[in-house]
């Protein structure tokens, strides 16, 4: 549908869902508003999302700052890695996206490629600046992280984080007690996400603060996925990472189960939030077969992960649009905590029977002679024959020889209960913004010359709308009466301003499933109507009836969910 | 309470409410995690806040990006006066905030003192750096937004939010238009605020990043307060400003009326608020005698304020804690960001009479004579005598006289059906972690040597708790199966750890209010206990009365609200 998008935002502007910030001073590209019925759909947004992949697997929900300190991003990868190709005009000086400059202009590159191929793509295919109309770039790499300073030092640089998950993983240990160090732990954050775009265009596509939505999947490697069952047979459209290689765009349809045993899905809870995920974007209102799972090729892949798949919604007006990313991220993050802070972030679990392993051990002979042998260091010698896994290293580190020293080897044969390791993680993670863009594209329609905004009922930013059929005769007061009682349940609006088609009119635009009429009926009967958006067809309800009544036609009340796991382990 | 705070800390922390951000890198000053229990208990907190402040005046909520350009800043007058007083010791090197180090030396100096004379007591009174001991000082003014680049050209300057409520000034226009134009406009946002403290160290009370619900509140100055009845007789405990400036802590006990009446309250809307706030930190289970409106003398308010009550409440072992800020900030916003915009944020009203204005006009006698007169510039002539409020000044920068032009002056009375006017703010302003600080302390209790967080049961994270009596003989299973169910309702924690009195325990130091023990006699009766957390005492009910009794005990269903004003204007 062309210039569908455009009609989308168009509306999301005119009525308040979001529009660009700061438009009073000319705007700032990449940042967004979301206005009174935006964040009531984001709020509805995150409710869907937390009863589906929080509640119902009784995951715990994080919040922690947005701020973080330079180590922890270079641990984490980003500092090294969280750049994009930045093509400087060598004319006018401005700066633009090289991988979407060529995109333009029609020469592909991958994602990942290197900024001196892109430079020569530029330069090669005389790629025109947009500004000037020259045609001559030098290609850099730009951190995409917004660099600040934490505290009055200059030296004590931080960053703004580009995901949530770094505030997970670096607060492991202490979540991980909290909830009684069990496996497999999900935990959930839902918070902004910051990324200095280069040069951001397109309205809430690409955004330089945005909301997230993010699971961390914490399990056990060589466990395998306990929820698969529930959804072995849902058939995942997959763009597989081969043919996203080559250029190709040929999705096969696979079930979960058969995914990850052909090995195109390399994880199984992988498959398992894949599959979820595609339930989650269908409660949106974008039909499954708009939808697919675009396998990342590795150079196209972040630092961090093992596997990744886009999962991709097919937008009228805008093409596929990603909603989501889903990553197998491995052990790369904990490992790389532990690595980096010396504290040691990884986890045990008894094994259901001892297993016997075998081991070097270095035993003192004398402790008279090793004092003689190595004086003061003494105790240096102690610690790294009990701790060390490179010993002989070590003790000549402090200056001293292995064989000088008092010592004897002994091969022993260990009973071991438990298994140390650092657990694996998947991460589901979205944007609320781009799920917004979809399920406002999809829901988009016109009937007789009108826009309806079919919504699903769950997400939409307001339930129900309260008429007076007029507005006189008390029928105001008594629609007036009813919208403050039914304002105890729902999202309720109430409106009394022009004629009742109007009214129509402006409710269906933004997508309230359902509107109450009050009519000279209501004051001899106490009936009142309901009608449907998207039938525009009526039925009359008592007004005793009504809150249970809507309460059944917008599917009010949530799937069920697993308790808490604040208390401890069940078995 | 000696210690009391330190063990509401330490409660937090091993039970996972918060704590400090990246532990295994040392921590980071200022910077919080929010563990699952404090996840729930803010998001709590905010739908109680949500409830009392927003949807029950029908107003409306908005969610701008955390990033805004240096301009926006400079206009709402923050780049000047966001500043704090920062002391650097000369020989160390290290700093620190000037009145906080005056402060712990028992030397008094105001909020607002200016830099010289913080240097002056610091190195008069020979202040000891606490890092080496050298006691000489150099203080200076320090910035306290964070600052970084947004985009990639160095000039960008942007800054991170240090009040979510320049978002909703700067977009004042759009949200007018899409609520349909009226006055009185609520407008909130819930999100973070970021202050660049130059030494913070109180866990949870001085963050550089932290969560904020905020209302700016616009009015008609002209207006009174239409919910002033509702709280006319509420009495508040006021630390007025003349007591405040001389350092003294009596405070006042005056209705919310009676303190608009006598002056102590500039603005009616103001004193509502005040009210409203003082029936909010009461839910949230701080006695009203615990709490008091502290008044800001002239030099210690905001830049933007007319008047400034700190709403504080009295945390044991801590003393007085500010939970939020009341201001009235008249039209210092719309007014900046007009000016600096060049975009009228002003608001007509229809006035209920037309009313007779008095004013000057310029009129053109011949338009061939003011063609010869101005030549080229006539049009420039036209203009400036259509809309300049100074046109002899204008027409003399244009290099004419005004008495050359065939000019005439008129006195002319215009009928006038609209004022024109820049809307009036109070803002109620409200931190997330200091409510929650509060709200636990007052809550942390003993009996019979265990602790018992008694936290109102709106505000609880965990709502009940559902324990088989032993896990065996399927008391589990019924248990789980119980759990599993009210999760669909309630926020549910199950535990099978242990014996019975340790898990009571554990769930009453998490503020657990009703914990439903399945036991022997559900078997055969299907009944279960309920266990009020406070009082220890066990109510037996049927498994098919156990939703609705824990609603009712709960308190579960919110206060009646007011449709939202996304329609257009009822009368």
């Amino acid at each position: 549908m062309e210039g569908a998008y455009e009609r989308v935002v168009e509306l999301a502007k005119r009525r308040g869902f979001f529009w660009q910030a700061y438009e009073i001073y000319g705007g700032v590209g990449g940042l967004y508003v979301m206005g009174p019925l935006g964040v009531s759909m984001k709020n509805k947004i995150v409710e869907l999302w937390r009863s589906m992949f929080v509640r119902k697997h009784g995951f715990v929900e994080v919040d922690a700052p947005s701020l973080g300190p330079y180590r922890v991003f270079k641990a984490s990868g980003h500092v090294d890695n969280f750049m994009d190709p930045v093509a400087e005009c060598l004319r006018c000086g401005r700066k633009f996206r090289a991988d979407h400059l060529l995109a333009e202009s029609g020469v592909r590159a991958g994602e990942g490629a290197p900024v001196e191929e892109l430079e020569r793509l530029l330069n090669g295919n005389r790629v025109r600046c947009p500004e000037c109309g020259a045609s001559e770039w030098r290609v850099s790499r730009f951190l995409t992280m917004f660099e600040t300073r934490i505290g009055p030092y200059s030296e004590d640089v931080g960053f703004l984080r580009p995901e949530t998950a770094q505030g997970i993983f670096t607060e492991f240990r202490r979540i991980y007690e909290v909830t009684r160090e069990r496996l497999p732990l999900g935990v959930a954050q839902i918070g902004r996400g910051f990324r200095n775009e280069i040069s951001p265009r397109q309205a809430m596509i690409r955004l330089r603060e945005f909301n997230m939505m993010e699971l961390e999947f914490f399990m056990d490697p060589e466990a395998g996925c306990p929820y698969m069952d529930e959804v072995a047979g849902d058939v995942l459209p997959i763009l597989t990472e081969e043919v996203a290689e080559r250029g190709g765009e040929d999705v096969i349809e696979v079930s979960a189960r058969d995914a990850v045993e052909r090995g195109i899905v390399r994880n199984a809870c992988l498959a398992y939030f894949m599959a979820l995920s595609a339930r989650f974007v269908e409660s949106l209102g974008v039909p499954r077969s708009h939808q697919r799972f675009h396998g990342k090729p590795a150079r196209e892949r972040a630092h961090y992960s093992a596997q990744t798949f886009d999962h991709e919604v097919d937008v009228p007006g805008l093409g596929w649009l990603e909603v989501a990313g889903l990553a197998y991220r491995t052990d790369y993050d904990l490992r790389s905590h532990s690595e980096a802070s010396g504290k040691d972030l990884s986890v045990s679990v008894r094994l259901p029977e001892p297993e016997l392993v075998r081991r070097t051990r270095w035993r003192v002979s004398s402790m008279e002679e090793l004092r003689r042998a190595a004086g003061d260091r003494w105790k240096d010698v102690m610690r790294i024959i009990s701790s060390s896994e490179d010993p002989a290293r070590e003790i000549a580190a402090l200056g001293l020889r292995m064989e000088d020293l008092p010592l004897v080897r002994e091969e022993i044969v260990e009973k071991v209960n438990v298994r140390r390791f650092y657990p694996h993680v998947v991460e589901p993670s979205y944007g609320i913004e781009r799920l917004m863009v979809a399920s406002l594209s999809w829901a988009y329609g016109m009937r007789e010359g009108r826009v309806i905004l079919s919504l699903p009922p769950r997400v939409a930013p307001v339930q129900v709308a309260v008429f007076p059929l007029v507005s006189r005769d008390g029928l105001d007061d008594v629609a007036r009466r009813i919208a403050s009682e039914l304002s105890r349940s729902f999202d309720v609006m109430y409106d009394d301003d022009g004629s009742i088609g109007r009214r129509y009119a402006r409710a269906d635009e933004i997508g309230v499933p359902f509107a109450v009429t009050v009519d000279y009926e209501t004051l001899s009967d106490g009936t009142v109507t309901i009608r449907h958006r998207d039938t525009w067809e009526q039925e009359r309800v008592g007004e005793g009836e009504l809150a249970r009544r809507l309460a059944e036609l917008l599917g009010v009340g949530g799937p069920a969910r697993s308790p808490a796991r604040s208390g401890p382990r069940s078995r």
